[in-house]
């Protein structure tokens, strides 16, 4: 395997290497030459030596065997280069000269050149426009990052979109302990990509878990694949730029409107189990302690000698959705026979600010038999000693090594030779409660996830519907594809002419609604185009008559009209859920399920799952606004219906690429019956 | 003014000092020999000297004048310190030791002692249950945070109610290089409060920020005079702990239990216009920068030399609710000439990786004229020089010496200097993009807030009705009260005998609904208390007997039944609005709008105003859920028929202190009428 030999090179060319020390091609191969044990080449036609190497014209000129090529020279010259490559049977290349892609039409078409190269080529190829490759062990770094940074070796593996953050990152993680298994600048991802990084790393025993900055991705699916392949294997902990833009195209339909370009990159995310984090501040805590321990409990202890530290953590606590542990009347027994009468005994529990070394053993020797996470929050007081704390806290660790036991030292000069202490045994320390809380949150999330299974996706088993449409489908044409899909959708017809319209309505019964359909009219509520509660002949044929003439003097050509029966007759309270699909550019269908009714989009309280809805998701569903609502009318049973509906229309979305969105709104809960009576299919 | 006096004293007593250096009263002794230049005397009966200075058997016994005593003895001998310090003319006391209210009753016997003592004394008293008070400028630190703790003198006054917390904090920070005017430990707070405090601090010349740790607080409407007469002078910055508990006591109301705890706490500081944090984290950003420059717009100007790092920063920009700044074609114009051509002229501004500190100055001295906050991310980059860029960094701060320039130097060994550099010309300098984005946000808050006018409460002239019932009062004889208080309700009479309900019916028109009306019954719609769409008096006769046969079966004695048009008759589309108002134990009364109906709970989309809406608070509502909502359906100027109903809400249970909660719910919004449907008031 290629990536492999990248990552491990037996030598080394630098195509490219520069005598200048301001250029790329000089620090790379100083970073090499300081990290690398193995045969380095050197190719730049006007040198003879460079730092001390021997450089040559060109690669075709080198005898003995080279592995790596990284290239830095001008852009419209590595095509020439990599075919050189290919002649000498170089395994692979690192590409680090920009000029492709990113610069626009110019760099695109040479983009294209070295895709349309590499097709044919056995070569495997990172970049171009990055800023190299570092492995740890055995070390070598073939990059141009600021070669006075001080790298470590650990166990993350860290890809990044972006090199300029990267240098920043690793950069700032030497200052915080934090070591490295390999650092993979992809640029602009002509051959290895993202994915292909994930797979590779997943396997890679020295890796223990994944950190990657993104920007953006080309293949949605294959990255989700290899993703979720990864989260089996070890945490994946992902900070996406680029969050904020909503959705640019202009939109028809409400579900569209309602979704965001990066709620997709989120279920996305989620659905697979990685980690999601929103600041670079907040990486460091997970590069460092997220292959330490599983966090298989949302409940979590607090012990202090603080009593603001406890209020404070335990806030940070239920906000980020966790709970509090409830302390058994046995534990607090036991507490209570070794803490002074004033400590409080309940969570969070309070040793008092004089708590000496003693106490903090005493009291997590019997909390750790509770077996759920630990937060130790120590405050420098007088009298209190934190070297010796520190000190009983590694002796716990090092007797329950599986137990989650995570210390937080507030304060500055007076405790930090006690978080040094722990770090320099890669223990789970930290400045802040809210870091201690966001690490548990996450690794519980990571678990939870890593074990969700998907069997209510494969339950459903109805027949895939074929659906052919190159125009938006409305009315009664949608209602029959839904009625296929098997969503329950409201009794209707349609009125071909006046004739027809007693016994139609005969049939359906009043009260009854009519509609004009037509693909012109997207919002008929605007126009006029619903007459609702109409309880007689007389009010229908006027409805009829009225509808008839603003077809008419609106020139509404394709129209039709159609009668329905009314979904909310005689109920009390019904309530109104948009049930959506929406086609994501990168990762394709998400289904919506939200409040609905005429302002959906005002209220925009919409859940997004992907088709596949994994146990932890319905778990979760059940806790959102519109779970609640959907159970608080109709029981758990009806959110079911929902999940039920939601998995068919992602099976349909994924059967028929031509949908773009779908809306159903309102579909009507009453009185233990839902329907559809409002139903869209918008086509791309 | 006493508390001068006490940040400021010409002489101190350390009653109950220790010749025991693990004791409070050594450490005390020790942290005012090593800070105070003014005289010392020392109160220990069974000592006749400690370090070094002559110790009294009681404070009597001292001839010269004292202006200040620090106690620190067993809590039962506090009081008798405290008489002899009155003997003794002693202006103020920090009373230290712990023993009081925080330990239960007995505790709080004592405390209660203390008060009543000094509700007939002139002496000034901060304590007990505290860690004392730290004065940087003349300095003097009467507490017994660890003596080795290193404490700068700046512009930042903290009052902490944690004492542990504080220390934590106040160790940190010198960590930070920030320093502080004063450090004041509240505690139990027996006679100086938070609110004196902040009087006192609004007018200290030496403090130009305050920042507040917070649990609970005894007078809240006290607090919220002097908290917003502070944060006229200057920025206020509170961390609440103790966010997370929903409001415990039962509540029948669905506003009552739609307030959390919190919410009143969160509502009073904005009001009052104090900048709030959730995390100690964030707290030190805001120590150090706060007071150091105004943010007058929301929109921001980023200028990177790492486009991921511009990416970041929208991200942050945008999730905080701020807006990247629109670059004129102008500057567009101006920034072309200065940046090569592959730049990014659009915010955020790509300087490009090997961006030269000139290409800093020159950028930048085009985006100072836009008068906006810049933020500059820097990124270490092979070629991109630190501290020369830090240097022009700092020129532009010369030069322009209001202009919000934000920096942020990513990274770590590489670029410390850097940071330093302009640490030390203090100069708002940050590792991460959402620290100046943070800051931004909070101080935008705080411009916007402090500038806001409160009129359309004064302007709001309606008489004040009274209200005296003390039972829980529904239906029409709530209704009675909501047509005094001048919101629109929805026509009904109480049917006293079947003889008047044909005549009642026809008057208020059919489609009418029929209710049951009992104080027994706060749910009529579960019992089937409710009829609705009652077409003609046959349904009506029908109806009536059937709520009155109820009435019997269930026994309700005191049962009437009331007929109300239907407000939603013929209307499309009726919006369903909660208006209600609910009285927080500290803060009194605040008032809900959100999206009611009988699922307004599971919804809880519910905005919380105080009754003093201000400019700024309306602008803000206009973009929540359920401004949106209602602006969707009537306009701006339904928006504001609701804020002028939750005025009057407001004034009416400020009038009325017996008003624990009210619900309007629903408050029917269609066609542009308003109509409250259904309407309670509960009493305490």
């Amino acid at each position: 395997m290629s990536i492999e030999k990248i990552l491990n090179p037996e030598s080394i060319v630098v195509i490219g290497a520069s005598r200048n020390p301001n250029k790329v091609g000089s620090a790379i191969l100083k970073n090499i030459r300081s990290t690398y044990g193995g045969k380095i080449f050197v190719v730049n036609p006007f040198a003879d030596k460079i730092q001390e190497i021997k450089s040559y014209k060109s690669i075709t000129n080198i005898k003995e065997k080279v592995d790596v090529a990284v290239i830095s020279i001008p852009a419209d010259e590595v095509l020439q280069a990599l075919k050189d490559c290919e002649k000498k049977k170089v395994e692979a290349a690192i590409i680090i000269s920009a000029g492709f892609k990113e610069i626009g039409k110019a760099g695109s078409k040479r983009e294209a050149e070295l895709r349309a190269f590499l097709k044919n080529s056995k070569m495997r190829v990172i970049g171009p426009n990055c800023l190299g490759v570092i492995s740890l062990d055995p070390p070598v770094n073939m990059t141009f990052v600021d070669p006075n940074t001080k790298i470590f070796k650990g166990t993350t593996a860290f890809i990044s979109q972006s090199g300029a953050l990267l240098s920043a990152i690793v950069d700032d993680a030497s200052e915080s302990d934090i070591g490295f298994s390999k650092i993979i600048s992809v640029g602009n991802a002509v051959d290895i990509d993202e994915a292909d990084l994930l797979d590779y790393l997943r396997e890679d025993e020295k890796t223990k878990s994944i950190v990657l900055y993104l920007e953006g991705l080309n293949n949605g699916e294959k990255f989700l694949r290899s993703l979720k392949e990864a989260t089996k294997k070890k945490p994946v902990i992902i900070l996406k730029g680029g969050r904020s833009n909503k959705t640019s195209s202009a939109v028809m339909s409400h579900t569209g409107s309602l979704a965001g370009d990066y709620k997709a990159y989120e279920l996305a995310f989620e659905k697979a189990g990685a980690i999601t984090v929103s600041n670079v501040d907040d990486l460091f805590n997970f590069m460092r302690d997220a292959s330490k321990f599983d966090i298989k409990t949302d409940e979590v202890i607090v012990a202090t000698n603080a009593g603001g530290g406890g209020v404070i953590t335990s806030d940070h606590i239920n906000e980020k959705g966790l709970k509090m542990a409830q302390i058994s009347d046995k534990t607090v027994l036991d507490l209570s026979k070794i803490l002074p009468p004033e400590s409080n005994l309940h969570n969070p529990i309070d040793m008092l600010g004089d708590a000496s070394p003693d106490r903090y053993k005493n009291t997590l020797e019997v909390l750790a038999e509770l077996k759920k996470p630990i937060i130790v929050v120590f405050s420098p007081q007088e009298m209190s000693m934190p070297i010796e704390t520190a000190k009983v806290i590694y002796n716990i660790h090092t007797k329950k090594p599986s137990l989650p036991l995570l210390s937080v030292f507030l304060g500055g000069t007076n405790v930090e030779k006690a978080r040094r202490f722990l770090v320099e045994r890669a223990l789970p320390v930290y400045e802040y409660p809210n870091e201690a809380v966001d690490i548990i949150s996450g690794l519980h999330f990571y678990y939870s996830h890593r074990n969700s299974t998907y069997y209510r996706y494969d339950r459903e088993k109805a027949k895939i519907t074929s659906f052919k449409s190159k125009v938006n489908t409305f009315g009664m044409d949608a209602k029959l594809i839904f009625d296929k899909i098997g969503i329950n959708t409201v009794n209707g017809a349609v009125i071909s002419e006046e004739a027809s319209l007693k016994r139609t309505a005969e049939k359906i019964g009043y009260q009854c609604v009519l509609k004009i359909s037509s693909k012109m009219v997207a919002h008929k509520n605007k126009i006029g185009g619903v007459i609702t509660n109409i309880k007689n002949y007389n009010e229908l044929e006027k409805a009829f008559k009225g509808l008839s003439q603003k077809i008419r003097d609106e020139k509404i050509n394709d129209a039709k009209l159609e009668l329905y029966e009314d979904a909310t007759k005689g109920k009390t309270n019904p309530v109104e859920i948009l049930l959506g699909g929406h086609r994501d550019a990168v990762f394709g269908p998400m289904i919506a399920l939200g409040i609905g009714g005429v302002h959906a989009n005002e209220i925009d309280e919409v859940e997004f799952v992907l088709p596949q809805i994994s146990d932890q998701k319905i778990k979760e569903l059940k806790n959102t606004k519109v779970g609640k609502l959907i159970v608080s009318v109709g029981g758990h049973q009806m959110l079911d219906t929902f999940i039920a509906y939601a998995i068919r229309l992602g099976k349909f979305m994924e059967a028929n690429k031509n949908v773009k969105d779908i809306d159903l709104n309102p579909v009507v809960i009453s009185e233990n019956r839902t329907v559809a009576v409002d139903f869209k299919i918008f086509v791309e």
